[in-house]
């Protein structure tokens, strides 16, 4: 390991000049009520694995980054993330005094880090996806790497296994040569949540791959486009990193944007983004249909899924997914495809098929006066 | 009213000599987490009705008998049916040790009974009914009364209104010719529960009626038909009658027997039982299917039942029953029939199509070491 002038240090292995940046934000409404705006899914451990999904995004990310990790998160959410991160260093934890947008959040890290190395590369990593096969992750990682000192915006690409209609897609053009990154493409297109017959088409052409929102790019390559497209915003931020003290005054006024449509989008269109795609298992646990599908068979139920005590759930004919959550029996009887999340507070009752829904009862909670609960 | 020896009054209007007996026992495990053997339905309001079944069954019965009402209970209930009526007398409370079925629960009311009244009838009433249209069940009973006086066993049929398989049928036999009781007749034969065809056939021949369990006799006709059918059943409750002071020392070796079986049965073959029917509402509350066809529909959401506080509850696309009953907030989103039963430490999700199946979860409990939370 090498010193550095921040004080961190350098994994052995590592890429060099590597940052990791984990935007840790999003209430996780559809996955109410389990994940509230007061405790957002990356905190919790969604998928048996013992861990949050912000640890295991941390422990996923340190044999690329070290301690090299930025984690941006709410003010909120600051007290949570340092107990979780006990080697998240103090001057890497990022608090937003409110949210503005992944462009706003990953920026300000860019903002930072230029200022601490010129040259530093930046991977944008959410705090709440679930990534299995780490090792062909952080091989992808490093091609990026590679791809990106040559100046491009680079994404991720997830090679798609179903038709999906929950995620964008990224459409890839010409193979580019570039030392150390044999699977890096040119991007010609992002594209928005298709529907299944549009996805299915997709497939057929091998051209698309799932937009992961993972981005490697030099922080300075990214702030310069951003400086293209959104002076004010480049402006705002820089003008934060330069002196911190400024942060309460300049952080309402910052354009509320998403760095896909901030940057990732024009800069395709101007030729300036790139894709690595790889095969792993890859989710953004979005609703509970796909937290079921991440968690494994009861060994005596099958097509039964259980996040949480298995003793406390009683099931007769049911399939689906149980969260018990406040140590109370959850009997389950003669359902299928059942969704029963159990809390202190709440208890929701769905199915898979109305997952995507659940916001819709978070907005009603709202309108009803009842956002404690939220 | 009038002054009678034991300190009671009889009530104006009522029926004199007519002595109300509510077996109140019964576990209610169809209906689970909600009924519980520690606190069964009985001591629940069921139909939001304000009251318990136990006190919606003493108010029925209070114009006919006024407070000549016997409780039968188990000892771990005693307390609660005293707190929840309070015009029973002590002395007509009567608290078995163990559970040894109906036929001991009521024949040890007759016999305390015929001890204070040689001439008393006594009508049998469960705890845990519901009835609709009181005027008429209380018309029929002073019918029964009426027939019990000429020495039959007298039982009150309710005129199916579709061919139920959850209740015993009473076939009819022909009308008796007894004054103030023209709905009376011999009863030929009592039918256990049908399957769907037969119960189709019984309703097209207009002879079967549906067995409410509810029966009316002169409490030394009850005995002396049990003495000449399970002499030393009738003898052990006159002795315990005689000498309270040996119910511990007796009730165990009494026979466990349900009063059709011990009684109504064998009676109807010697032609001493006759039957009144009457066309109102009833039902036994047995499982969360029936609870929702007791209660109204929400008035926002057709098809969907509460029973308890309606605020808990959060529905969007959603039939069946909720009864949220920990102060915690049920969300019940795309779904029909279904049922979700919430209390402080277990809740139930089911349908309404497996509500005759929950007492196979109660059973699991009891297999599963958690017969606490049943």
């Amino acid at each position: 390991m090498s010193e550095i002038p921040d004080g961190t240090t350098q994994v052995t292995g590592g890429v060099d000049g590597l940052w990791a940046v984990i935007p840790a934000g999003g209430a996780g409404t559809r996955l109410w009520p389990f994940s509230r705006s007061s405790s957002p899914k990356f905190l919790h451990d969604m998928t048996g694995a013992g861990s949050s999904l912000l640890q295991s995004t941390w422990h996923r990310l340190e044999p690329l980054c070290g301690d090299h990790i930025l984690v941006v998160t709410g003010v909120l959410h600051e007290a949570a993330v340092r107990v979780q991160l006990p080697g998240l260093a103090p001057a890497n934890l990022l608090a937003e005094p409110s949210p503005r947008g992944s462009m706003a959040a990953i920026g300000l890290a860019a903002a930072i880090l230029e200022r601490r190395d010129p040259d530093a590369i930046i991977g944008s990593f959410a705090a709440d996806h679930v990534i299995g096969e780490p090792e062909v992750f952080v091989d992808r990682v490093r091609e990026a790497v590679a791809v990106a000192r040559e100046g491009y915006v680079v994404t991720i690409g997830i090679e798609p296994t179903y038709p999906a209609t929950g995620f964008g897609y990224i459409r890839v053009g010409d193979p580019l040569s570039i030392a150390g990154a044999p699977h890096g493409r040119q991007v010609r297109t992002f594209v928005e949540k298709p529907d299944e017959a549009t996805a299915r088409g997709f497939l057929e052409t091998g051209e698309y791959h799932w937009n992961a929102g993972m981005f490697v790019m030099g922080a300075t390559v990214l702030l310069d486009l951003l400086a293209s497209f959104h002076p004010e915003l480049a402006a705002g931020l820089r003008s934060i990193a330069a002196e911190p003290a400024r942060l309460a005054e300049l952080w309402p006024g910052l354009k509320v944007i998403a760095i896909d449509h901030a940057v990732a989008e024009p800069a395709a269109a101007a030729g300036r983004v790139a894709v690595v795609p790889g095969r792993f298992t890859w989710d953004d646990v979005g609703d509970f249909a796909s937290l079921g599908s991440l968690l494994p068979d009861v060994a005596a139920a099958p097509g039964l899924k259980i996040l949480g005590e298995a003793d406390l759930v009683l099931a007769k004919d049911a399939t689906g997914v149980v969260v018990p959550g406040s140590g109370r029996t959850v009997a389950v009887l003669g359902l299928e495809d059942i969704v029963v999340v159990d809390t202190p507070d709440a208890v929701l009752v769905t199915t898979r098929a109305h997952a995507q829904d659940v916001k819709a009862l978070v907005d009603l909670l709202k309108a009803t006066g009842r956002a404690g609960l939220t």
